[in-house]
């Protein structure tokens, strides 16, 4: 038993890999950065995951349609922020499960979005969100996150486009980006503001610029990290 | 905002109905009881709402499915434990909605069943049950608790029957019955302790007898407690 949380095995947290988070508004480019670098990573020799929040699991994915589904806009704050802790603790179970501590994790949100979105969106306790992601997560914090900074407009203008274009689907990804441009604006000052006081953990790039050159600046960052880790 | 949670108002809690709440194992007949005690509580003139928890909303119902998904055997028991205080905020947040202090909700299952499937079930941390107990029930709590107290095999008999008699869709309803004897065992010397710690509130009553007696012995307490209450 882990004292600090009663739940599970300390021991068994040991082994699972290093978790590198994506963090960003709604159109930022994560999806497409994780790849890129899961690909760059993988030619490296590399084991990679590539997951995502909420999902990246069987589980997870079905309370991603639940949190997703527009027709629920009649949703509690607090039945949205337990869903996306719900889909957290099931990613974090099965990533233990599978990873070895010589692994990558490439993960699109995690514990910041809450923080972000839930705290500096919605306006709920900091105190509780921090306590139900401590908890969700079992205490595993990202070893490095990459904060995808962009304008809001720009960012729900490349989502509303990605939408039209049908790479996703619309009913199930659209429930966020409906909200007002005032609720993203909030959202993408709460990241900065995680990026200032958390500037170690998490390093910020400018994501206005073209897919290669924001791609450079990642794999720049991540093999300092990794240099840094192993030495 | 309410300075304890942070979260909604103080105010608009105070129009919710007076909550009744039935607890008990599998099989013991709560929502028979239920049904009994709101067509004789409507009948005095009551205004009544019949619910349940996991469910009892729209978006409560979809938790339901993922929670309840007999090929859902993996989940995590911290996804299980958020995926219940996520139906249960929901329900808090839509009864406080449309529901009058003047009204009566029976609820089949509320915290206890939590604390009794998943602290003493499953072994997770009393204290991390109690604080998302709090935050789902915007610290809400039940005016009076009927515990249908019942052997185990008794119970798991009734709700092995009542799926072959198809009343219920077996296929959406049965992880928590596929469960061992032991597991259910614990649960029941869970609701038991419950009981002995707070029997102001939770009226132990022995399930064993036939439906009208039961449902005797509970109008007795619900309009002995509504009496008092309004003395």
């Amino acid at each position: 038993m882990c004292l600090q949380l009663g739940v599970e095995s300390c021991e068994f947290r040991l082994k699972m890999g290093k978790l590198i988070t994506f963090e960003g508004i709604e159109g930022c480019g994560k999806t497409t950065q994780i790849k890129l670098l899961g690909d760059y990573l993988r030619k490296k020799g590399y084991t990679i995951y590539e997951t995502r929040e909420p999902g990246g699991t069987l589980i997870g994915d079905q309370i991603r349609m639940v949190l997703l589904n527009p027709d629920n806009k009649g949703m509690s704050e607090i039945t949205e922020l337990f869903l996306y802790e719900a889909c957290r603790a099931q990613l974090i179970k099965e990533l233990r499960e599978k990873s070895s501590d010589k692994d990558i994790i490439l993960c699109d949100r995690f514990t910041d979005s809450t923080i972000a979105y839930q705290r500096y969106g919605r306006g709920i306790d900091k105190g509780i969100i921090k306590e139900l992601n401590r908890i969700a997560s079992n205490g595993i914090k990202p070893a490095l996150t990459i904060l995808l900074d962009l304008d809001v407009k720009t960012g729900l203008g490349r989502a509303k486009e990605r939408n039209i274009k049908g790479r996703r689907k619309k009913a199930a990804e659209g429930r966020f980006e409906e909200e007002a441009l005032e609720f993203h604006q909030k959202v993408r000052e709460g990241f900065l503001k995680i990026a200032s006081e958390e500037s170690e953990r998490v390093k910020l790039t400018d994501a206005n610029r073209g897919i290669e050159e924001v791609h450079k600046e990642i794999v720049k960052l991540v093999e300092g990290h990794l240099l840094k880790a192993d030495s």
